[in-house]
């Protein structure tokens, strides 16, 4: 596999316009790890003007697969993913940390922390998420 | 609990600005179902030109939350949910079938298939996902 | 692959030492389908007299399992899966009903019923799970 | 509720036939965490020598489980959890260790590291799982 830079990273996310429809950025990757941002605005929000929780889904459903491309490479496949809720998601940014917790040849499992952050910087969990994203390379 | 009515359910849908920017409408509702379809367009894909994870994700969510409601009230919060993608997503219009296989008086287990559409209407399962949705009425 | 029998199967789970302990047989399989049954005795419960969640999170385990040799074949690797339970669960015996919803070469996404049947064979839902099974053989 | 001591934890424990059969011990318990350990013997294995998968899934749900009675109390319900294994368990002993990470009034989000220790104490990691559990006071 290629190793991937946080600039290339960057290029795969800018390539899927659903990042771009949502807002996302990547603010960390390698090693494992991957951070992915979102400003929440009102786009965002459900009917009681928190965030949806289809946008915290998304954040964990990426940053997972991020996560797992730094050590399975840039063709992969994400096999799926749990989350639950923990509160109701407000704030200034919506910040999803990913890290592998294990990888093969196959396919990697990866945890990810779903944080919101308010005006000052303090950081509030919002919801929790365990995942397995395959490698889509020929084996 | 007041039983909500099909327009009643499209009325909260059209209340959440996030469902608007991914553009889903509901189709049917009732009786422990819901079915909730976004039309695919390219704003929603990722690099490859499949529907994004993501998407997938939001209107597995949705459609959980919105089948707990024929339930449970319209006062529901989502505890959380588990979702396998069984192959990338393409097609006309994504299909979210939701349905309540046990429910309580103080929370709802819904599974959900989704399925992508073509231009004749032919269905492919693209993702199946089961969740947990909670009463928020005080007890 | 080599296409299994529910003889086989049937011999596979016979040569699982722990299923022996917790007493469960095959009483399907084949075509996607297997089913998993235990019957209920003091020593699978937990402090109230119900069967305790690990018997029925082992069931569904194994139920999943034993779905996707039938059509992935006998070499296989359970990945993960995700179970809510319903209701505390008891009765004579504990049925788990499992079905491949998706199958590629590599992987198997597979769900499962998790029933309690009484004296008279009324069947009532305890759980539900959904997981992947991975193909161990060499690709 | 009554805080719980590792005393009465361990008999919580002791009068779950079920964990008496699989022969499980708690070993640490309080502040959102528990850790529970099973002796890895022939009884517990699958058709391969390795611990079955359902020894692993009985100790995380039973982990989380007492994990969430450190915050809600003796009276609790486990809603479900996903567990996703990470490699064949084999070892001594497997060590469930689990953290709350969130816990309201009705409900506890808990995660579990699964290790299997060997003769020398190394630990390696086989599973990881995260679920709910729901507080069962009358509210």
């Amino acid at each position: 596999m290629t190793e991937l830079s946080l600039g290339a990273a960057r290029q795969i996310l800018d390539s899927q316009p659903f990042s771009g429809l949502v807002g996302a950025r990547i603010t960390e990757f390698g090693d494992g790890d991957a951070v992915l941002e979102v400003d929440v605005r009102e786009e965002l929000t459900q009917q009681n003007g928190f965030l949806h929780g289809g946008v915290v889904s998304y954040a964990a459903d990426n940053a997972l697969t991020f996560a797992a491309g730094t050590t399975l490479g840039p063709a992969v496949l994400t096999g799926g993913f749990s989350i639950q809720y923990v509160r109701p998601a407000s704030g200034r940014t919506l910040i999803a940390r990913a890290s592998v917790v294990h990888t093969g040849r196959r396919q990697a499992v990866v945890r990810c922390d779903l944080y919101t952050a308010d005006d000052t910087g303090t950081e509030t969990l919002c919801a929790v998420a365990q995942g397995t994203v395959l490698s889509a390379r020929p084996t």
